[in-house]
Formats: C-alpha cells, sequence, structure tokens
C-alpha cells in the first residue's frame, strides 16, 4: 500500500486526487496538508467529499505534514512552492511528484528562462534536485520515471500538445519549424479561484484567446519535441478558454514533409501508441468530443491531415483534470512504485 | 457474482447502469439487449465507454437475450416494455427491475388511472406480476424489495419529492392536504432523443415549467405518502427543466401542524434517516447544492421551515440518473440478492 | 429630451440602463458617476460598449457629476448609496429613481424591518424624502409615479412575485396565508462581482437554494399584496440560483378560495392586465420560458391552477435586468415625464 | 422606405432579420414566406416576437408571395432554394439577397465544384443570375454590390476568416501557402433543427472538431483571398464547435513574410479597415471575447503575431447571427438601396 501525503488540498488539482485515491487498491492518502482549510475536514470545503474523505487538513509545518509515515508527497500547489518544500520530503526519504513547472526543467538555465516568462525569481531554490528531476509524461519518459526521485508534471496544455505532437516529430513527418498549436481549455483550468474572466455571467457565451504575448507551456512543448525530433522544434502556441468546464481541444498543424501522407501519419501514429493504454488514435471520418475524455485519463488523438494543402493536422483531446493533472499524476505514482499503470485510473466516466 | 441482463443499453439509464456495474464488485454484465444498435458493439455507440463495455447489443428475441444465463433482469425501457417482457423474465427464474410506471403501482385500478394520464392502454398485460410487484424505494420498502421478483424503480421526480415528505407526513408534522412540490430537473431527464426544447440554443439561458396540467408523477408521490400517513395525501406538482444536465432540485412545501417547528422537524428527520447512508440531512444554514450529489447516490435534504409563515420547507437534492434511477435500480438489486446495500454506489464523484 | 444622470454606471443595473437609454429617442444620458473608474470612458471597462458608450465616468463629488444639468438621476447602486445621495439630488430639482431598498418602504418603520433583515443601519439618513417615495411597480402605482419626486424601483424578486399575485390577493381569490413563492434566479442577478458560488466551475451545472433563513425581498411583497387585499398577506419566499444568466422564474402558490376556479382566475388575470403593455397573460397549455422574455421588458404570466388540490398557481417570467431592474426604471422615467410608457423599451431582443 | 420579403422566415436566419428590420428606419418587412408555419402568425412559432411581428407566414407559391409589392428579397434558406427562386424575383424588379452558397460563386464552374463538396447537383439551376451575382463581404465588394442585383452572403466561417486574413495576402504580409484558419462556432450556427449533436446533454460540455475531411467554407475563403493576392491561395480550415450560442473565434495563422514585424501587420490592418464602422482592431495585449461582439455587427480582429517563431496570428471574434449573416445581409441591403451603412445596425447589445 503506497501512502500519500497531499499538499495543496483543497484545489481542483487536490481533490482530483483524492477523488483517484479513493478509488485506488493500491495506494491511501495519509495526510493533507494545505495553508487554508487547516484544522477542517477537507469535506468541509467540499461538502460533496462527506464520506469520502472527511480527514482534518493540516498545516505544512505541523508534526503530522512532517512525521506521519508515506512514501510518496504530491505537490499540488502553485509554481514555486515545491522547490522549496520538495528537499525536505527527499531527505525523508519520500518520493515526489509536483504538479507545477517547478521540476519541470531539469536543468537551472531552462528554468531561470521559464521563470521569467512568468516573472518569478529565475533562481532555482533546488537545484540539485532540479537536475535530477524527471518529466512525468509516462508514455515519453516512463523508465526514467521508474526510478526517478522527483518527478515535475506535465501542464495540461502541454500534456495534450506534446502527446498529439511527439510521433510527428520523431519520425520528421512535419518540418521542425512552422508549428502550430490551437489550444482551447474549460474554465476549470484557471482553478477554483473566482476571476472576473470566469464569473458565470462573463464566461458563458463567450470564447477568447489570452496571453497571446507570450505562455509559459510553449517551453515544456519545444523542449520535449526538439529532444524527440534531435534538433529544434518551434511552436506558435494559443491558448482560449471557452464556456465548458473540463476539457481540452487542441488542434495542432504543421506542414507535412516530403511525401507523407494522411495514411502514413496514421500508421506511425498507430505504431507509437500501440502499447498505451491511455493514448487512442482516430481517424478523420470517426467523430470524437471532449466529452468521451471528460472525467477519463485519456487522450484521443484524431490524425485528419489536410492533403490537398500539404498540411498536418492532429486533434488532441484530453480532460485537464485527470490526464493533464491528478491522472497523470497517479499514473506516475503508479510507474514509480511498481504498480500496473492503470491501477485506479480505469474506471467509466459519468455520462452525461 | 450477480449476473445482469440490461434491457434498453443505449439510453441514459442504461449506460449509467453500465458504467456503475464496470465498478461493482458483485454483479457483471451478462447481456445488453436493445432494439437499436443490435450488432454493435455498445462502445460504437458511445465512444466513451470503450474498454470498458464493448459488449455486442442484441436483439430482445435472440438466443442471447433469452439464453444467457442471469440472475436478474433490468429494464430500461419506456413504460410499456416491461409489462410485456418482464413474465418470460421470472418464468425463466430471473429477478426484475423495471426503470419505468410499468411496476410502480400495484393493482390494476391504480396503474389503470396512471396509464390513462400518459395516454396508454389502461389494461396493464401483466396483472399478476403488477400485484406482486414492489415499490423500489429502498429506503422504505427494503425489506419486501429483499423478497420480490418484480421491483418497480421510482420516477426521479417521485425519488426526490418522496424521500423529503416522508417524515413529515409519517409523523404528521404538516397538513396532509396543500403540500407543494416545487421541482426543477437537469435536461438528462428528458433522455437522449434530440427534441426542440432540449436543443442546445433553446435551452442554454431559459427555465420552464411544463405539463402544468398534470404529470404523471404526482400519483406515485400521492399514493407512497398517503400510505405512511395512513390517510389521503394531496400534492401539487410543478415540473420545470433549468438549463443543467445532471440533477433535481425539488423544493417541498406544507402547512406546518400546530406547534410543530423548524427544531423538531430536523430532528425527526435526523432520526428518520439516521442508518440510511444515502441520504444527508442538513440545517439551512449549510448551504448545498445539486453539484453536491452530482454522480453520486445521495439524497441531500435541507429543512428549512418558515416558523413566521408557518409553513414547512425541505429542499431535496438528487442526481436524476443515480439516486433518481441507475443508482437506485442498483441499490435495490444489491439488497436483492443479499449485498452490502452500498456496494458498487460508493465512489466519489468527479468535481467540478 | 429627459437628460440622464447616472450613478453606479459600471454594474449590470448601470450598463442595463445604458443600453436602453442609447435606443430612447426622448432621453439621453448627460453624466456618468462612479467610485470605479473614474476618468476612464465606460467603454474601456466594458468594451462591448464601445462607440455606444464613450462617456467617461466622473466621481460623485466631481463638478461634472453635481453641476451637469440633468433631469433625472438614477442610482444604480447598492443600498445605502441614495439615502445618503439623493437628497442632493432632489435640491437641485431632479427627480430620483432608485434601484436599491432605500426608498421601497416609505415609512421610516418598515425601512427600519428591512434594514435590519439585510444588516445595515435601521435609521434612514433622509427620512422625509423617505416618506414622500413611491414604490416603482409601475403597473400598480402609475398615477403617483406620475408626480413622484422619489421612486423605489422594486427588487427583481419582487416585480415577478407582485405581477403574479396582485389580481389574485385584490379579488380574493386565494387565501392571504400559506402563499408561497418558489423563486429560480440567473446568476446576473448577483451582479459582476465575482464570488465563488458564481465562479462558473461551481456553476455551471449546479441548482441552489441560498438564504433559506429570511430573505429581503419578502417584506415588499407582503407589503404591496396586504395594500391590495386590504388585510395581511404573509408570503413564503424560496430565492434559488440556477445556472443560466438571465431571467427569473417564479412559481407562485396559494390556496384557492372556494369556488374560485383555473378558468375564473384566467379571466381576472387578463382583465386586470388587459390595458398594460408589458404583462401578457398565457394558459397552462401555452408553452412559455424565460428566454421568450429575454431581453425583453415583459412580464409573462402563466396562470395554472391545480383544480384537483384546490391549489392557485402561476408562473412569473421575466428578464431580471430588464423588467426586473433597468426596464422598470426606464418604464418609470417615460411616466415621470409624461412620455409614452413603451418608449425605447419595445424593440425585439435577440434570439437565441 | 424598402419593402422587403423574407423567404425562410422561421429559421435563426429569418429571426435575426425580423429583428433587425424592426429597429432600421428606413426598411419593413412586406411579407414573410415559408413552407412550415404557413397560416400561422411567425410569433406563433416563435412567441418571444408577439408584438413585433405577428405577421403571418405565406407560402411560396401563394399569391401574397408573388403579388405583394416589394424592392428585395431575402433568401434565408437552405442551398438550393435561392436558385430556383431568385429568377421569379428578379424579373419582378425586385433585387436579391442570398444567404446560402446558391450565389456565392459567380462561375458555374466554381459552383459545380462547391456544389460537390455538399453532395448537390452541381447544375446551377439559375446560371445567367449565378454569373451576375456578387459575393455579399461588403467592405470587399462595395461598389459592386450598390449596383448588384443578386448579393450571395458570405456564409458565417468565411465572413470570420476573410475579413481576418484580407490585407495580410493582400499586402503580402504573409505566405500564400500554408494559411490555417482555426474555427470554433456556437451552436446556433448549426440551425435550429434538433439534432444528437447539439443535444443540451451532449454538448454541454463538450467541444469538438467536425467534418475534417473537407468544409464548404473553404472555396469562398480561398476564392476571396486568391482575388485579393492575385494568386493562389490554401488555406487549411478546420471547423469546431463549443458549448456556446453566439459566435465565432477564428485563429488564423500563416508564415509572416521576411521582414514583417507585429507592428507592420497591426499598422496594415488598422490602415485596411480605418474606414470601417463594423471592423474593429485590437492589439494582442487588449483582452476580448466574443461576448464583445454578441448580438452586434461588428468583427473584432486581434492582431498577435508571434515574432519569435515568425508566425502571423489574427484572432477574429464575430457574431455567426450578425455579422455572419442577417447583420451582414442588411448591410448589404443598406448598400445596395443607398442608405447609410449603418442604418439599423448600429444598437448596442444586451450584455450579460
Amino acid at each position: 500500500m503506497v501512502r500519500v501525503k497531499l499538499v495543496g488540498a483543497g484545489g481542483y488539482g487536490g481533490i482530483g486526487l483524492v477523488e483517484l485515491l479513493y478509488r485506488h487498491p493500491e495506494a491511501k492518502l495519509s495526510v493533507l496538508v494545505d495553508v487554508q482549510g487547516v484544522g477542517q475536514p477537507l469535506s468541509e470545503m467540499w461538502p460533496y467529499l462527506q464520506g469520502y474523505c472527511d480527514m482534518t487538513i493540516v498545516a505544512p509545518d505541523s508534526k503530522e505534514a512532517t512525521a506521519t509515515a508515506v512514501d510518496v508527497t504530491f505537490f499540488a500547489t502553485p509554481d514555486g512552492a515545491g522547490q522549496l518544500a520538495a528537499p525536505a520530503e527527499i531527505a525523508a526519504g519520500r518520493r515526489v511528484v509536483d504538479y507545477s513547472g517547478d521540476y519541470r526543467f531539469n536543468s537551472t538555465e531552462l528554468y531561470a528562462e521559464y521563470a521569467r516568462r512568468i516573472n518569478r525569481d529565475p533562481v532555482h531554490q533546488a537545484p540539485d534536485l532540479l537536475k535530477e528531476s524527471v518529466y512525468g509524461l509516462t508514455e515519453l519518459h516512463r523508465s526514467e520515471i521508474k526510478k526517478a526521485r522527483v518527478v515535475g508534471n506535465p501542464g495540461c496544455f502541454a500534456m495534450s500538445c506534446i502527446c498529439g505532437l511527439a510521433p510527428a516529430v520523431k519520425h520528421k513527418l512535419i518540418d521542425l519549424a512552422g508549428i502550430v498549436c490551437d489550444c482551447k481549455t474549460g474554465v476549470s483550468g484557471g482553478g477554483k479561484k473566482p476571476a472576473a474572466g470566469f464569473h458565470y455571467p462573463e464566461r458563458y457565451d463567450n470564447a477568447s484567446a489570452y496571453r497571446l504575448a507570450g505562455h509559459q507551456h510553449v517551453m515544456e512543448i519545444e523542449r520535449e519535441l526538439s529532444d524527440l525530433a534531435g534538433g529544434p522544434v518551434s511552436v506558435t502556441f494559443t491558448p482560449q478558454v471557452i464556456p465548458m468546464v473540463r476539457g481540452i481541444l487542441s488542434t495542432l498543424y504543421g506542414r507535412l514533409a516530403q511525401g507523407v501522407t494522411q495514411e502514413r501519419v496514421l500508421e506511425a501514429y498507430r505504431e507509437a501508441y500501440r502499447d498505451e493504454a491511455f493514448i487512442k488514435i482516430k481517424s478523420a471520418s470517426e467523430p470524437v468530443g471532449t466529452s468521451d475524455v471528460r472525467g477519463s485519463n485519456r487522450a484521443i488523438l484524431t490524425i485528419a491531415c489536410d492533403e490537398r494543402t500539404g498540411m498536418f493536422r492532429v486533434v488532441s483531446h484530453i480532460d485537464n483534470l485527470v490526464k493533464g493533472q491528478a491522472g497523470s499524476a497517479l499514473q506516475n505514482m503508479n510507474v514509480m512504485f511498481g504498480l500496473p499503470e492503470t491501477l485506479g485510473l480505469n474506471l467509466p466516466p459519468a455520462h452525461p
């Protein structure tokens, strides 16, 4: 039984993990840490969890938080928290999965560039840990994750884009320049904190692009794709919010390499993901929507190149809160502890 | 292991049961029957179920449908189907749970009255079976359900109203005349068939009352409440559709009996439902919404009488597709087969 | 040309009036006052208004706010603002329409009771003005509004309930005790300020009752209905929020007086509102939804008594931001200045 | 006063025009034609129009439809209707605006290609009229529209894309190959007919791409852009439906020509649309959403090139039912009859 400490209990990322752990036969929540709601049961903040998780939230420096025996600590926290707190977890013999950007870049230079984009201190607080950290996109880094002490879980947009582009860049099916990621997210991607742009009357019949001048997620995407391609990949990334709650629909474009057809791309993707439990490949004629992955840890990739114009196109569908966050984190935990990768992650979602 | 035959596989009621059975440790789907989609896997009709239920749909009169060894047959079918088909199931030694109105009234007279209201033939096709049928509101009829061969599962509106009113009428906390059930349902209550009133652009910012001249569900409510009260109860029932998908919010009113206070009502409800796993009681000051029961088999009852005006008021929250349909049906199956009542029904839903 | 000063420019009540005034042939906006956004054009806060209202917002005590020549001042402000600021407007020869509860009760005692319910100072700051104020439900107080210096515009819930109950209590078609107002509002009723309960992910598939322990709107309703009935009327009021943006659906119940039929009620309502441009009467068999009044100044009342149970029932549909707020305020202005009552208020809304 | 005949009265395109004409000071509806609802007032089909349009719908071959004196006929009809019926209108001295693809291509060859894509007879039924028809994108074809007898109104997707790309291709700011139009539409774009994909429970939290194998709208876009560029332009077009009702958000990509900067593109767009009342240009740092054009005839273009990757990017926002359909049609009518172009089209929409 893997014993879990969850830091950042009350956000969507935290409760998503609580939900998944409840169903997991080989892992259990041992301690819940947050700076808000300390002393309250989690179910007071989130009444729908009554009877499922009535565990009391404890403060980060409380004895319960520091001394409870656990095997793995999840940081479901914003940028900055994990780099300060993870070293102590590691020192205590625990392994770490961090949801934020703190451990997505295993070099201080790359991290500094990332930090500047999000207006944070470019100096990482745990540079040694950073260097050994592993990027938590299980399908690409499974063997390293197995042994990793610290995993930096991918951003939700990055997850949808990298899954959708990896085989194309790896097998040189497309030009490495001029790739476009047109990404639409549901509102839950913005977290639980109320804001004008997520206020129901302002959002209900409204789609909008944002942060057009630069978005931090593009760095992870370019780094991963460049590694796969063995050369620099550049990506134009457009984040957009649409009036739904769960789901990311990323439409990915590039120029098809000479002679590459839709059929060839389809084959390459089927081959690349043949053994992956959580990635499904569809051709252009099969109807798919984000509701087909809602509540599940799946990514569905629709291969729909436009041969007439010579353009590669893949539509990537994930649930931003599952494959894009808590589900992917749990998938990594399963790998880290030698459990079957789908354990606790293969239940059908509720529809509609 | 309880072996299940599901008739009416492709509707919301059918897939809801498929989802729940997948998680159930002591029951399994043995055969899927429908008149639509015969020969296809269910997951072709519902791609989100790929890998969870790829069982092929068979026709009602196929050998697979009639000869597969099963212990219980669920009719997730509209009115009329179960009364024709259930006798053969019983004859084959199977027990039956029917979602429709076919077995909610265990007398031919009551059924005839109900059938007239919904413009159907008032002559029941299986009068003997009708007479032995049990109304499937587990919390009220647990011991009969245990032994029942045929259970008529409650309507979703009726479920929300009867749970919310039962202790009040049983203990004479309110007048038996002049009870009002003001019920708001999410759109999934209308099923999966497209219709003008459920067309996204017509429904998205629109709330409406319907069938004001008479709604079939009131009969079940009055019958159950009259039985509990030991005298005639009359109910004014207003069905309304609001632009959400899952959930019923029923606000229930009556005149408080002489001397009855909010405190007294609250105590009576807490007492009445003390041992019920799926019914939660809240006082007026605790915030609740239908999202707190979304995806779960729970009913939450907020006791909020208005002592100033002498009015009893209870707000009843359920998920129309779970406690209002498939969850309640499975709860009955658990009871019928001597399984723990919460088996397969106690997983936390996904939020938001 | 009626010259208008609008105080509280940036809220939904303010922009609603700006939209309506733009279309009005005999009134024009002369000055925009707010404490937020001072010095900015309104269209910077609300880009959709670019080219329609680029007027600069001025501070309440600025020379523009105090010295611009206007005929009427609208306070689209929360409780408390109008009672402090209205006397100076009156002294300057302007007439006043206030959206809040500040001038809905023309006695200091009633106001004190109201203020206590909303946790405000029970001492009104402009008691003389209060005494001469007129309740701005045009259909009931047209002749007094014509001459009024200060009009207290009704609350949106109160508007829907009083319109729907007035003929019934006036003509003693129902008992004066035991009346129930079950009211569902769209989220815009909560204003433009982000809050947890109006955060898109928390509200999108969620209906909830709130402030069950007492809501300020019931006082207006009871006062108006008691005046009409010539005796005390008591009302149980349940406010509920549903996941839509514009619209109130109020379902109103009472006990039918001896011998009163649906037909009789329908006739009485048709007669009572025969000459009203903004009130439409429907019978139970005509389908109506809040989308039929969305964007318009209409109230649609569906008369749907339940003769079987002896219950009166009317379903009242309004747009909370038009007939429930800015539209009704403009209707009052038209009356106050001798303009045709429908001027600027009779344009078809956009559908869907 | 321009007298209008509207064919196809009951669809969203028809009622959109009815709403706009009601506000128009120099045009009026003279006759309403449809094949559904004949003999009924339009307001029976659409109760929200009561008092605004109670005109009776007449059959296409009725005397009212053929003999009423009108100046212009709008075909708010699907493909195929206008090509059969327009010649008689022209013969009767009327001018024609057609919403469908029937008159968007003024050559029989182009039309044939278009017709094949939508599985229709490639032989146009009014080839002579087709040849003289003018593409109704007012901003690009104003002078020809002025004199046109037949105007083929643009498709809604095409409108958003062409407005957003025209200056770029005309001034060679981007490569003419490899252009991407990533388009998201609200559900009203699919019309008023209920369908599984637009059923509220299936659409509410679901975004999806469709017709990936080829979409008819790309032809108009490529034809117009090629004409502007003076050479062949190829476009990859991705239609997507998102859970909102009104609005199109089109994100347009291309490769920036050598040396072209964001600043240069911004200037070119400001210059190109300087005198256009309905097109607003924004830079990347100004927040915009489709709600800023909702209910209005505006297009807002956000210029947001990615200089780092050398990519041109424009985000185009329109209301698919106004600038994308009825508003644009009315704008054309204004031009055809020498009226001010903004007449009847410059009222502020209702927000939120």
